[in-house]
């Protein structure tokens, strides 16, 4: 019997390690280009915290549980949340607003496992606090827009929408934020007609359902047109039409820079979490069924954990399901059989292991990645086990040698021996591996 | 009523991450260095796979709860245990020996919070599985003192012992495993006295006893001379003879280039971990009561774990407590009021935001880092909002300037205002901002 990880979380292995990294190493890269400062939080969280403003969808796939002081706690499912509560620490009092705030960590939902669905996954994510105008909108949309260039999509689409609209017309109806919030919910699960039904329970008039109904299938590309529309059947209720109005600052803003092509505008789309207050969106890439990230505005997320009225708006890309994504489209390079500018030093003595070990750390000092042969392998074996790694270079250290200050370089992708004196070697190595 | 952090876990807040992410980069040029290939494992394990041979101490801290299908799950208080299990799974049969896994991530302990302990805290990890060879155990050794030097501490020490003399002589008087663990429980816990009843109620004779008092009080620096006492003392047991000698070539081949004076032998020192069978040590800075770092070798654990005998040795350098090490002992640059490399940029005029837009994706897309005004703040409050968070340039974008496709800069460092045309915006910055 063999012990296994936990149901549906992951080893990530050093091949696929590489391309978090890489994700990473970029997503850090545009933290920096748009001065988001990163954080960390605590990935236990109280239950109360991640529950109260989540959705049902959330609340019962959190992992949940006590600690031995009796405390309820819960595995993060996200980070929102719990920026809300760092903010409101740390920053409420002094804060100059407005700032920017990023994170990078695992995330955790007792999910079925499926088809890019992990028990344990990776966000990152860009909250932009303090600013209610479109631009500080258009803003985290760009930034999912250079993310995904960066990391080499062409081909992706940011499905938007905005919960004011439908808030808004609710709202007016005089039916409140409880009962919104399960309409959102059942519309985020596909559960359109049960939606209508609730408006039914609770005698929204027939000619308002009608509007809705009407509203929900409005999606397409041509953003202007499409608001524009949903603005004239929505003429009876003022606060709809405000939010329409700001969709559309917000999408006129990121097009300046940003592609009609990557805008898929659709007025039916709802997203479990229930402190949208504003624009909301998912990056899809044609082919793949799930959404790489997604994001929105929560105006009174900060405000319901007792801190400040703080407008907000922020977005989080899952970096497992862009690893994926890089693997379906083919945007990695495949493994290649390359040698790998590398280093292996071994012995051919076990009396002159102290002039390898003096070698090894000259050759580390100078940053040359430096494996040290710790298996004493007879030489035909280390060069096999070299070329199985593809590591380029094989140090010999041998007494024959040594006598004159040198050692053998092999460089297994050229297949040449050298002899180098130890004092030249750094040069050598830098010579040819000038792009470390 | 406020939500807060768990108690003992903590937010890094963006000065701290910083420091966090500065020891995680050297960590990482040492994993390239000494050629470690960087996995990640799941932050939740089985609780069987943690608990197997961790001992007393971390059994009783363990976060332990039971998820939806009733599985027992802990969350990790180290990660040896999983890197054993993931080399089973993944490596074992394939496995090119030796094979380097390193590894970062954050353990928990429901520990008493106290001066440097956390519940919560970040640990990353050095494993060298596949050879029972001293360099392997004197490479660990190096890499710690590698990583020490590169983080800037002058004065750490090893402090080293090696559970396998104490295993030896307890082994050939009968004294099987989980005896053998209570005691290096005990010893760890400063609970000597009560090992000594132990070994009492266990009929251990005198004589012996007597052995095990004399080798615990053999510490010091003078290694050679201490481990020939140490040999001589326990001349009876075989097996703790050949421990010593095997203690004896680590600490050679370390010293071939380390420093005497990084190193502390203590014969009577233990850890709380039951898997060690040979050299462990723990990292110290003079003046800090608490361990940066530890580690050891373990060379049944994969074997216990239901996989093939495999050697192997390891250590895993505490981040948390590397950077709370870098504050006390001033190693860090204190917080400067130098103006930092940034840019912030705003338009006079709503009608211009498009324009004001663009030359930010521009300034982004050559990686500078451009913060843009999304509070749409009069100048004067802009100024000193930059001002106050040292950001170095301001760029303005007014209509009057616009028209001659120029835009007003700011160099708040140098209090100096240009007219760029923004043609010449980049390099304009790339010649101010070189070093970025």
């Amino acid at each position: 019997m063999e012990f296994q990880t936990v149901k549906g979380m992951r080893d990530l292995l050093p091949e696929d390690f590489k391309l978090f990294k890489r994700v990473i190493t970029v997503i850090r890269e545009i933290f920096d280009n748009y001065s988001y400062q990163e954080v960390s939080m605590p990935i236990l969280e109280p239950f109360e915290l991640l529950a109260a403003k989540s959705g049902e969808e959330i609340k019962e796939t959190m992992y949940v549980f006590e600690d031995k002081a009796g405390r309820k706690l819960a595995l993060r499912p996200e980070m929102t949340a719990s920026v809300a509560r760092l903010y409101i620490t740390h920053f409420m009092k002094a804060a100059k607003k407005p700032l920017r705030l990023a994170y990078i960590g695992p995330c955790y939902r007792y999910d079925n496992p499926q088809y890019g669905r992990y028990r344990e996954f990776r966000q990152a994510g860009f909250e932009l606090l303090g600013s209610s105008y479109p631009e500080a909108d258009s803003e985290i949309l760009s930034i999912c827009d250079d993310l995904m260039q960066r990391l080499g999509f062409k081909d992706f689409q940011f499905k938007i929408g905005h919960v004011g609209i439908l808030r808004g017309i609710l709202e007016q109806e005089g039916l409140g934020e409880e009962i919104q919030n399960k309409v959102f919910s059942l519309i985020d699960r596909n559960k359109v007609e049960e939606a209508y039904q609730l408006f039914k329970t609770h005698k929204l008039s027939d000619e308002c359902i009608e509007i809705i109904k009407e509203l929900m299938k409005l999606k397409g590309n041509d953003i202007h047109q499409l608001i524009d529309q949903a603005k004239s059947i929505t003429k009876p209720y003022i606060a709809a039409n405000k939010a329409l109005q700001n969709l559309k600052d917000i999408l006129t803003l990121y097009l300046i820079c940003g592609e009609k092509e990557h805008l898929f505008l659709d007025l039916g789309f709802a997203r479990g979490l229930e402190y949208y207050t504003g624009m909301i969106f998912e990056i899809f890439i044609p082919g793949l069924s799930i959404a790489v990230g997604g994001g929105g505005r929560y105006d009174r997320l900060i405000e319901n954990f007792h801190g400040r009225s703080t407008p907000a708006v922020g977005c989080a890309p899952g970096i497992d399901r862009i690893v994926l994504a890089m693997k379906e489209k083919n945007i990695i390079e495949t493994k290649s059989d390359k040698y790998e500018n590398k280093i292996i030093i071994t012995c051919t003595d076990e009396i002159i292991l102290p002039e390898a070990l003096k070698i090894a750390k000259l050759l580390r000092d100078n940053n040359f990645s430096t494996e040290f042969d710790v298996g004493r392998k007879k030489l035909k074996k280390l060069l096999s086990y070299a070329a199985e790694k593809r590591i380029r270079y094989v140090i010999i250290v041998g007494q024959s040698e040594l006598v004159k200050n040198k050692v053998a370089v092999k460089d297994l992708s050229a297949e040449q021996q050298h002899e180098i004196l130890i004092t030249d070697l750094i040069n050598f190595f830098k010579e040819r591996l000038k792009d470390k």
